[in-house]
């Protein structure tokens, strides 16, 4: 994989480490039906027994991410999605990725037609900067503006709606960090479908 | 529960927000069994459909989420445990808390009679400043003294080794972030037992 990698110095590498959590005995099956199901050629993968990393540009690290979850979830299991997605680490290497893509999503059409409803939570971290906590909220009021329920919690901002509407709400808010000052942002994101638990969607936003 | 809260400005608020996914049909089970035999009483702690947040003095808040880790993965499922651990967050509430208890860790006497090997993973991220990077390398350099295997992976820092020293490890450089110079610190971890999945230890550290 490593020979294929074209490096383009006018891109940011974006990156996200993740992994799928399938609350059942199937656990292998459904993780590894996701990845034949999404085509993942436009980014960089690597898969260990701790998860996976892809690395690309923004569009197709979100397209991969969002559609390997909505086929994991669509198995009626509970399945849980948790990442870190990254732009501009200093301590980063320039290689394992593709960024001499064209911005054509290959999941897109799949994953928009897959209806979802989710519980999540995300938190950012704009690193190196003293004004990060403004640049944080001014992020948690665009997600409100993307059809999602935001309320906040400890240490993160909860989101329940569409699973798809979540992720394209999660890529909006990465996109717009990575054109901000922040020259290193870190987004950790966590979403659950199909719990038992009750919901507990607290409206003291 | 809120009635009960006890504020102390002395201390610093620590907190964790985590999940255990164990990946079973017997996940509710685990999860509770786990939640039965650990004594959260010297934390704050609240459970929704995405996740578990235990708030107060850092001993207790390691000694809790090492030992449900630890009774969850005991059962020999595969089992992971995804936390942020965080301290000194400006938006953070006061409330929600337990600061006035001594440092005696209930749970340590069970905990470290468990072995279980794990594969795992952390980041750490000093928020507000700008020479965050060489206090994440030197922490790096802090964790390789706990006995633990310490390697590199993107975005984050591979742990191999006990279960129980990975966690003593994480909260050394937890408290070593306390104490320096970063006034609000985020760590996220994650730590996998019993996976099916061929270890990936990665030697070029």
């Amino acid at each position: 994989m490593k020979d294929q990698t074209i490096i383009c110095s006018q891109s940011k590498i974006a990156g996200c480490d993740f992994a799928l959590y399938p609350m059942t005995d199937q656990f292998v099956h459904v993780i590894m039906k996701a990845l034949e199901e999404v085509d993942t050629s436009k980014v960089w993968v690597k898969t260990t027994d701790v998860g996976t990393c892809v690395r690309g540009k923004i569009v197709h690290v979100f397209d991969v991410t969002k559609a390997l979850f909505l086929h994991a979830a669509q198995t009626g299991h509970h399945v849980v999605f948790s990442g870190t997605y990254s732009i501009g680490c200093p301590g980063d290497s320039a290689g394992d990725v593709f960024l001499a893509e064209d911005d054509i999503r290959l999941n897109e059409a799949q994953s928009s037609k897959i209806q979802q409803n989710i519980a999540g939570k995300f938190s950012l971290y704009p690193l190196g900067g003293g004004d990060y906590m403004d640049m944080i909220y001014s992020q948690i009021e665009a997600m409100k503006q993307e059809g999602i329920h935001v309320s906040s919690i400890h240490y993160a901002t909860r989101l329940d709606g569409e699973g798809k509407d979540v992720f394209n709400g999660l890529e909006q808010v990465f996109t717009n960090m990575e054109k901000s000052d922040s020259s290193h942002t870190v987004m950790t994101v966590t979403i659950s479908a199909n719990s038992p638990s009750k919901k507990d969607v607290d409206n003291n936003e």
